[in-house]
Formats: C-alpha cells, structure tokens, sequence
C-alpha cells in the first residue's frame, strides 16, 4: 500500500481554509480512481507544545501504479487545481510506501 | 482517534538511521501502553521529484489523554529517549485528530 501525504502549514485564516478544504476540495479529492482509503487530521499541538502544521491528509491507493495514474486521472486534475486555488503556499505532498510494523 | 505524527527528514547516513530505527526504535514504540495501530511508512518521492522527507511514522490512540500518558509512561519515556539518541535533529511530531470523511 502506497500513500499520498498532503501536510498543510497553519494559513493565515483557518476558518476560511477549513471550510474550502472540507467543503469543495475533500469531495474531490475523494472522486479520485482507486482510492481505497483516506484519512484527513486537524493538528492539535506538538509535544514542543505548538506546530507549524494544521492538517495532515493521506490518500492510500494499492499501489505506485495506481497512485500516479489516480493523479493523472481527469478527477485527480481537477482536485490538484482546486487545492493550487486555495492552498498553494501552505501544502506539501509526497509519496511513501506503507511498510508493515 | 488521535495519533503522534513523527516525520522525519532525511539523515546523513539511511541505511545507519534504518537500522537504528527499525532494529530498535519501532519495538520500543509498540510497547507504549494504548497504542490502537501504528502505521510507518518509507518516503519514495513527491509531485515535485524530490521530498526532503525520509519517513512518516503515526500512532493511534483513542483520545488525548490516552496519548498524552503513553507519552509519559515508563515505555513511552525509553522510546522518547532511544529517538533522541539517534534522530533529534531529524524528526519532528505533532499529535493530529482524526476526521470523519
């Protein structure tokens, strides 16, 4: 299993972005082709006590394959636009591959 | 549920940092009292090409205040230690709350 990880920075108007991000962008995002399974968090704190970060989403697809053609898809192109939209400045993504424990 | 998120960026040395934190850091983690799941995962890449980003650890627990006091168990205290022998310039964490999608 492989995953799409989006970390967000705290934005200068949180109520504003939650509400572009859970509103418009998660229910495209979750159109994607061969999603099996997504898992958005809100930052809370840190145990240094506060953190930079303010959302942490992950999309799981079974495979690299899956997930490069999810991205390539006419759905995956129209969240990746919205999410440059609003969220540009405050996004890091990269993939990682899920290893067993 | 909540979860610890430790991310950590890429060391100097991979293959020394794997070893350490496989061999002996993940089974000291997975001894910390509640802990639901844990999850890690090897960065393999990004959109952008490149991720200064290694690996993404997470661990479940069912609210804060169970997170909070595996932290601060004795299991919690020697992970916490071990981590800092070998990765404290490399990782960072946050404790994350998981939303419904």
């Amino acid at each position: 299993m492989v995953k799409l990880v989006a970390l967000y920075r705290k934005p200068e108007n949180a109520a504003d972005f939650d509400r572009q991000y859970f509103d418009t962008h998660v229910p495209l995002a979750l159109k994607m082709p061969g999603l099996v399974k997504c898992e958005v968090a809100r930052v809370v704190g840190a145990p240094a006590g506060e953190s930079p970060a303010h959302m942490i989403a992950e999309l799981y697809f079974n495979d690299m394959a899956a997930l490069t053609a999810a991205m390539g898809s006419p759905e995956g192109k129209a969240a990746a636009k919205n999410l440059m939209g609003f969220a540009a400045k405050y996004v890091t993504m990269f993939f990682a591959e899920v290893r067993p424990t």
